[in-house]
């Protein structure tokens, strides 16, 4: 199917792009109704009404669909995650608002939309591409943070700053990981202040 | 069957502990064998030649013996967490111990015994007893060192005492559940260095 794609891809480029959104559009529909681990990919085309063969023209597998929705789903946790750490001025408070949000959303899409979570799970469990780059840009969040804490005086600097990004990570990691959340309900309530109190006491220079 | 069940008691005293004994060795080799999930009460009756209704009269069920081989399991990697506390001299030296420890017994068990492992997962996961009193008797080690570093002046004493236990058990609970211990096994080797660096930092005065 990738056999001489360019002048293709040329000819049908915007519609193309307008065709996959309209095929993910609907797989998430269909998804968040019925789940992503029983439907295949004959049931989606069924019910978009499109055939099996015109879906694989767009993508190559459930997965590759699933890998659109879980990406469109943690750029919004993403985007949201931002908004929370611009709401704050200084570093330190940017940190908690981080760890809150990161729960807070995380929880959200858990209570909302569970047959969402489950693509989401599947995405975290089998190391999908969607969800290293999501943690990637976690970090990478992170990362701003505390170089911005760093130049303020707010944070110490003696800690290689590759260090204390990933150690916090990790700190942050449980509420991330829709598996691990699950298995952490219990202490979601007092986790991300206790954590982020923990985390910030770590960095005071 | 628990009907009348003193006079009996007291006639069968010792016996009973033995039998039960012989039950839990003969269920721990079978479990770790053919895995948990799958074995029956009959199956276990079979395997050690007694009557399913005379293992019955000592367990009430499947889960009652799993209880008890996750007891013994979870009981052996908190002695050895404790010698390993033990061997330091000071507060801060043991903590890092108690975070190497914890995964590197937890980690033995997931690679030496995979079926045994089945049964800590099944553990954790359902919230069994023997779970819950181990991640209580974690959370009691961990504050004892905490009280001894507060009064040799190692570590900071103005955040409640709880919370500090509490923030800290959750630093260390990734490592100590074993199915979240599965799902970050990317991470196994720096994590205890890293984190119990990052607690440390936390805790100075």
């Amino acid at each position: 199917m990738m056999k001489n794609s360019t002048p293709a891809a040329l000819v049908r480029g915007p519609a193309d792009h307008e065709v996959r959104n309209q095929i993910v559009l609907a797989a998430t529909e269909h998804f968040s109704r019925y789940g992503y681990e029983k439907t295949t990919v004959s049931d989606l085309a069924k019910a978009i009404g499109f055939s099996k063969a015109y879906i694989y023209k767009f993508f190559e597998s459930k997965q590759a669909i699933g890998e659109m929705i879980c990406a469109n789903c943690l750029g919004k946790i993403e985007t949201d995650v931002k908004a929370a750490i611009d709401q704050a001025d200084r570093p330190p408070e940017k940190l908690r608002r981080m760890f809150k949000a990161v729960l807070e959303l995380s929880l959200q899409l858990f209570s909302q939309d569970r047959k969402l979570y489950e693509i989401a799970t599947s995405a975290a469990t089998e190391r999908w591409q969607s969800t290293l780059a999501y943690e990637e840009r976690i970090r990478v969040m992170l990362r701003s943070i505390l170089e911005e804490g760093r130049q303020s005086g707010d944070f110490e600097r003696k800690t290689p700053l590759d260090e204390t990004v990933m150690a916090i990570y990790l700190v942050l990691r449980p509420f991330l990981h829709p598996l691990i959340l699950q298995h952490s309900l219990d202490y979601t309530e007092d986790a991300p202040a206790q954590l982020s109190s923990l985390v910030l006491r770590s960095l005071s220079p």
